[in-house]
């Protein structure tokens, strides 16, 4: 590898092979971190949908924000949790996912919850082949922080890079 | 042991000692897996009670489901979860239950969100006695996946099985 | 160290620094552990507000409890955390949060969920330091076990004692 250039990871190759960015970690909503690394996993803050800080929707899921939207809310969180993960993976690569809890505020009768969670399960088996299939639940609550239709938290494994 | 019988694992003789056979795993409602082993821990996907792939009752505890059917409904999850589980632990065998989330379908001001979870609480305490006795939350949630009235999620240990 | 009298553990020294004490660890409400032991980590039962056995505030915050009243609770909720941690911990001490789900039941409408779950933060980073920023969920959910307004689940993990 040619001096100066910093080793591009298979993380990020991957992530620009499927046209993808990882985002900036956000600053969390309270005193906590975006992710702490314990052993061989990281365990990422619940992620909600934003944009320079932003939330890009708010409601519930079947009452102003429809299954499609929400979806991609879904999918843009998990970028979001692969972001924060990879801030605090170190040496270490992020390979693939273990569990993911998706919280979807849904209005009284929506229960296509697991079409709204898809949305960051599909992300995760793009960019991770075999290792992002994981463990799932999907739950439907009252609300979630600031008013957001999804959230999704998830645990991801690592492991020891190759020196380079 | 004679040749071209294989051996009962422990965990069956004593499921069979209690009269109960694992289900078949359920297929996954999206794309995720059953179930996920990350070490010496299988996280198991949420189990929601189906029979034949069709769920056995729907709507929320305390409006339609009374706290007895919600308590069978629990148990039923949580046999569920335990043939997840073995299905992915491989050579090794599941030896006990760390962690179980209960999430409750609550009607409005249902609280007897412990007596439901105690259906899965019990059964795991029955098959794995002492080593069964987990740490528990119970949650009462506004919808679960297919308007199920009862979801359970699972962290079982696993550990190496000698060899025979 | 003078014979006969235990060596009071960091935690007790840092507690009583900060002029807090352990509680009594609470009976569960049903048939499970206070808390777990498995490997590195202690998984604990969410925790909802008591004193004496009895809830010290019920129903939905932002309908009758408070945002200060929840936080309060929250961090009355993470001090028996501790206490049920440091109860299984055994000749292990607890080091570090890992992980906080917090559980609020939220009358509708209600998103300041983060400040109340912050009740709880700020107490384990009181205690720990940096080891007790923690990855982090706050979900607003329909009902808590006995009509709590705050359940909080969390992920603590330990470190083998230096012998003394």
């Amino acid at each position: 590898m040619s001096a100066g250039r910093p080793a591009l990871s298979a993380l990020t190759v991957r992530l620009a092979e499927l046209g993808l960015v990882l985002p900036d970690v956000s600053a969390p909503k309270g005193v906590y971190a975006p992710a702490v690394r314990s052993g061989l996993h990281v365990m990422v803050s619940g992620q909600v949908p934003l944009a320079n800080g932003t939330l890009v929707a708010t409601g519930r899921v079947g009452d102003g924000v429809t299954l499609a939207e929400a979806y991609a809310l879904s999918r843009r969180c998990a970028l979001a949790a692969l972001a924060a993960a990879d801030s605090v993976a170190g040496r270490a690569a992020v390979v693939g996912v273990v569990k993911v809890v998706g919280y979807v505020a849904s209005a009284d009768g929506f229960i296509q919850l697991p079409g709204v969670v898809d949305g960051a399960s599909e992300l995760f088996l793009s960019v991770f082949g075999e290792a992002g299939r994981h463990a799932r639940s999907a739950v439907g609550v009252a609300r979630l922080p600031l008013d957001s239709p999804v959230e999704i938290d998830v645990l991801f494994e690592v492991a020891e890079r190759d020196a380079d």
